[in-house]
């Protein structure tokens, strides 16, 4: 038995943990360079993207095999991205000046933005001059990795229960270029619990699989995306609600991700069962997710299941006309070969998805298979902001 | 050596082939109903989706295993697809009663529009009554197909060489829910080549392969895409000539589905060379084609080349940041592990990408393998259309 209760401190939850961020003149204006620091050093595990074309912030930490850290220095608006050998070496430049101001020990170095541009290293040297190292703003820091994001992305719990208790809390961004195949655009994660080490990287990414690998804004699988979970072992630890901590931790943050998707004004469930396997509902919960006529429908509070049943036979697992049920909540569309599509239930179709959050469920009929994967609709802001986002 | 001459007549440039279209109230105005006849039994093969949800009318070709036909019939506005055994009844139906207007042998009905609604058999029965089957007028049929096209899709060759001669015409229609895995929403070619029937359906899949196949509007497979090639064998044949005008005649039509792409304001070519295979340069070709992040640039005529990088880096095929190259037709931007984008650079590749149409060169410098795609842009219309096409 346990009890996890929201509280207020994002990353700095957990105590002897500092974050803020700065305008570094990245941005014309906002934050853009924030940090993570721990008093103690902290153990870290991490998930990166699967694009081949990983990073260079990703391939640093790689390449140091880093394990312990007491220090993250986050920016946004430069990805720090096809940059080559050159990209590395700005970063340890970086994070050698940075030393210089503080004492760090297997500092991460985590970006965001343009792909294809060299990092300023003098405007972010300039920038990590105005830090102060000894604040505590969570919210500052989340503010500083924002790029397209609308709002800031932050979750914080205590954790209580016959075990003793623990801390977790977590900072997010992304907007775009979200589906992420292994983890999402710049996710933090700080806690004190005890979580042994051989443990630690398994509950990531099992947790992983179901919240931030089930979303998607625009079906473009970013170089950059990294969650990072790290944990200064002040506090105490039970595995089930570690877990389960960590799940709300992941999910709030990753459905916050599709909330404020670009151009988004609905998030929606799909609920997927009865497919052959797991593999084969996460097949088509992610292409339900992708497909512009099921995002365009949506935006167009059409129940136009047609394209929900194309979307899913195109998908390429096993299904049959004669067992597939569609249904927008409560209302039956498709029952395994019969069209349930009145005006009564087209209108209580389009009544649901008028909500701003809704679920549209999908039994293959085939076994067991299930998998939940939560997607946006896409509308005419999408198109603005990225055909407007750098020139 | 043989000679390829655009002719007039579409469909109808073969001898003894008829023609037209007639509105029957599916649409509100305009041609919804359209044939196609021929004096003369034709050999006909054909490729369907690969979406497991078939439609009707496809389902009724393969169940009747047709081989030889002398009369298409087809529709806009229904798609007859998720309508189940009753959709093929409708069929039935329908074509019975067109056999007491004019004797059939082999008719084959086709589809598109809106997924899972039934026929409206009263208005097609009617529309049947209106049919002048005298009447030789490609260019109705073409219009009698198109659903959000806005203009009609129609080429006609007459090819002469040492051989002798034969004629090759063909018709398509499609803008949305185009990303074909077998072929293309309707397309109908005749001709008269005498091509011996063992060779007939390998041709076509041949030439699909790198036309309709190699195009992408949004990346929804369609329910209903289908190809016909139909022959009266009255005219000569030989391989090298029939195969160069099918492609020819086949590449107009496809290129013009994405030119009437729904809200597309620009065609590019995405060519790609260099790939570990034939497969993964399809694979690259087809993920660039269908990234809403690569398509939004192009819409706002953004050289932003690390979205392309990033997209071929998340495909999942082998590749290389230092051997990898981007290039805007003439214009490199990228060039195996050095960024060659200055302010004259990203002028240059901006001004190509103001074109109508233009290439994209992505070299992966793996091995030999390649594959050129055809896609659009996404733009603000795409949205407004299929956000507003059925409510």
């Amino acid at each position: 038995m346990f009890r996890i209760t929201p509280v207020d401190g994002g990353v700095c939850v957990v105590d002897g943990i500092y974050a803020s961020g700065v305008n570094a003149g990245l941005k014309k204006d906002g934050l853009d360079l924030g940090f993570i620091r721990s008093e103690k050093e902290m153990d870290v595990v991490y998930l990166f993207t699967t694009n081949k074309f990983q990073a260079a912030p990703i391939k640093y930490v790689l390449r140091k095999e880093i394990k312990k850290t007491n220090f993250i220095l986050a920016n946004s608006k430069n990805a720090n991205a096809m940059t080559g050998e050159e990209g590395i070496k700005d970063i340890e430049d970086i994070l050698s000046f940075l030393n210089t101001k503080i004492k760090t020990s297997g500092a991460i170095m985590s970006s965001t933005g343009v792909i294809g541009v060299r990092l300023d290293k003098e405007k972010i040297k300039k920038g990590i001059e105005k830090f102060d190292f000894n604040e505590r703003d969570s919210h500052k820091f989340a503010k500083a990795i924002m790029t397209t994001d609308k709002f800031p992305k932050e979750i914080s719990f205590e954790v209580e229960g016959n075990f003793g208790k623990f801390k977790i809390g977590g900072v997010a961004k992304g907007a775009g270029m979200i589906n992420p195949a292994m983890a999402t655009m710049l996710c933090f994660i700080t806690t004190d619990a005890n979580v042994p080490a051989n443990e630690m990287k398994e509950i990531l990414s099992e947790i992983n699989e179901v919240t931030f690998n089930a979303i998607s804004v625009d079906g473009d699988t970013s170089t950059n995306d990294s969650v990072f979970l790290m944990t200064t072992r002040d506090g105490d630890y039970e595995k089930e609600a570690f877990r389960e901590a960590l799940k709300q931790v992941m999910q709030k943050l990753a459905l916050d991700i599709v909330r404020d998707g670009e151009g988004a004004t609905k998030v929606v469930a799909f609920v997927v069962t009865g497919a052959k396997n797991k593999k084969e509902a996460k097949i088509v919960g992610k292409n339900l997710t992708n497909s512009l006529l099921v995002k365009t429908a949506l935006f167009g509070e059409d129940p136009n299941w047609g394209r929900i049943a194309a979307t899913i036979g195109a998908s390429g697992v096993e299904c049959d006309e004669n067992k597939l049920r569609i249904a927008f909540e409560n209302v039956v569309v498709y029952d395994r070969g019969k069209i349930i599509f009145d005006e009564e239930t087209e209108r209580k179709a389009h009544e649901v998805m008028k909500r701003k959050e809704f679920k549209i469920y999908v039994d293959l009929g085939i076994a067991d298979g299930a998998y939940t994967a939560y997607g946006c609709d896409l509308s005419y802001e999408y198109i603005k902001i990225n055909a407007e986002y750098r020139t």
